[in-house]
């Protein structure tokens, strides 16, 4: 980042809406704050970045977005501690991996400074919608997406990058129940599971709707070739822990380089957890279920943080995992919501102050 | 299809942009006719089809064509014959896989008389678009998209079926140059591969345009498991010809049944030349390059037609192939045109008047 604040032209709302929100009672990303930051890359680079009031966007019907999936986005949020203070977690993470995602797309990678000042810029004006509500918090939605126009199979010449923002509660409730998924699967090698692609969940959601109709709420992704590796639970990476051992996948070109993934595994060292990255077997999974060695299972991703298992089904089997007093899943969750809404030390450096 | 006709509002446009067109000069999908079809999708149910001027389309910012990437569309076109009759060729078999494509992305089917009587409606609507010239035909594109919106990562609750037309000169030009792929992949054993949902063409541009900087024109994707099986050539299906023998891989859920490719092994047939429907591997295609029994590779999908293949480039090494006066690429390409374009018998009935 350059230390000259880029100018960024504001345009603001004429009457806000925030009086319509009833922020005790959000739902996860349907309720969206007053302004958004717009950026367009036209004629090979990006203009300055303008806020505007949160609008509809007007768009070619040859628009290529509508046509060859060029869409990538990060998912992020904003958090306010009991003095009102904001809140960002490992910000320039998502701003580094959108670009990976915009490089494997085909598409023009964002300056830094583009993603973090038009952040900032963003949340200091719309800061009175990020809740105060415990649990809550302001979700942040950067995407990207081409604009530019043309049937012709190609990347476009224009993109737009948007930041929205929406005032939410948690993403999931209670425990869930997956299936282990043998018959879809969700990226392949040397595909683009690893980026944040649009395309890698609209995938996700038939195989995830017939798991549904089997009692399901989510499905466990497994490699595309043998169905035996673990990889990924719904859209979050997922963590194991088989006897006081926590594992999860490495990261691949099938896997998403999740920032909460990653800050966990951290923390758990922190903590003095023995963690293990290596691939996890179904064959594994399933033996330590029986042997009662499979101790807990756990989604983790922005949105909902760290996501509990209650049961997992493999052939037409299910296994429960046991109720703990004081799983890893917990107390995991607590040390980095501690950190992200500053109610705890953060010796990793991880939050960022608005 | 049922008897009753549709009831399709039509909104005309006030002046015709057609005298802007130099239909002598045209590329392909970047001019766009006076109309399109729109059909809204609400309420678990799509209302009746609209014919309105082509115009941009207005969307949230969080509709989930942006983030989750619900996206499928078909490649047809319209011809004219010199009596200046309208033909389209095979449209129910566009119309069905548009639904077979809109079940693996969790996205409404369509009716298909809203299909075909909207295609036809806006047809005859807009029939000084389609151009007389030679080679030249009316690119159609129909295509859906989630217009529903919200950050939860699941199928929208509300999409937008669109016909738009383009007046098209031909694809490609000239024979190419194409780099067999051992590194990226273009679809997974259970993903979306078979489906023409958008983001299959996002992730293809980046592994295209490193092959360009190589000097190829495209990538012949194989398996992303052994890279050892060829599967498709750029966006398009492919064929071999070795000896006097035509072969394509077998459809699957990773590649797309292709309405040319299918189209080419009925004539084929027909011609007396001998064909066979199974895997091809890399080595073969490198053996019977060294022997000189490799005589013809071609793509072959809607905008192109038939694409032949001068060079295969694999591992470092440029395999070239013969120049044939009488190339089963050309004999096929003539025929299968001959029947689009009217100008001789269509024994297997897929012409289709408009």
């Amino acid at each position: 980042m350059n230390n000259t604040a880029l100018k960024i032209q504001v345009e603001k709302i004429k009457v806000s809406k925030i009086d319509q929100v009833d922020f005790d009672n959000l739902s996860f990303g349907s309720v969206f704050s007053d302004h958004m930051l717009v950026c367009d890359y036209k004629n090979g680079s990006w203009e300055a970045p303008k806020i505007v009031p949160y609008q509809p966007i007007s768009l070619d019907p040859s628009a290529k977005i509508f046509h060859y999936g060029q869409s990538i986005f990060e998912g992020m949020k904003a958090y306010k501690d009991e003095n009102d203070e904001i809140f960002l977690f490992r910000p320039l993470d998502n701003c580094r991996r959108l670009n990976i995602s915009a490089k494997r797309m085909a598409m023009p990678e964002l300056p830094e400074e583009f993603f973090m000042e038009g952040l900032t810029a963003l949340l200091e004006l719309d800061k009175d919608w990020i809740p105060r509500n415990a649990g809550s918090s302001l979700y942040i939605r950067p995407f990207m997406f081409a604009s530019g126009t043309g049937f012709h199979a190609s990347p476009a010449n224009q993109y737009k990058f948007i930041i929205a923002t929406a005032p939410s509660g948690s993403y999931f409730a209670g425990k869930v129940k997956v299936l282990i998924e043998e018959k879809y699967s969700r990226s392949a090698n040397g595909g683009v599971g690893y980026a944040k692609a649009g395309g890698n969940y609209a995938g996700q959601f038939y195989p995830t709707q017939l798991a549904v109709e089997k009692g399901y709420n989510q499905v466990i992704w497994t490699d595309d070739n043998t169905h035996e590796n673990i990889e990924e639970a719904g859209a979050m990476n997922i963590f194991v822990r088989i006897g006081d051992t926590l594992i999860t996948g490495p990261t691949s070109d099938r896997i998403l380089d999740g920032i909460t993934r990653k800050s966990i595994l951290e923390i758990a060292k922190d903590e003095g957890i023995a963690t293990e990255v290596r691939k996890i077997t179904v064959s594994e999974l399933v033996e330590a279920a029986k042997k009662g060695t499979l101790k807990e299972m756990f989604g983790a991703g922005t949105a909902a943080v760290v996501s509990p298992i209650a049961t997992f089904g493999y052939r037409d089997t299910d296994y429960d995992l046991p109720e703990l007093e004081n799983s890893y899943a917990s107390r995991l969750k607590k040390r980095i919501t501690d950190i992200q809404y500053n109610r705890a030390e953060d010796p990793f450096g991880w939050r960022f102050k608005v």
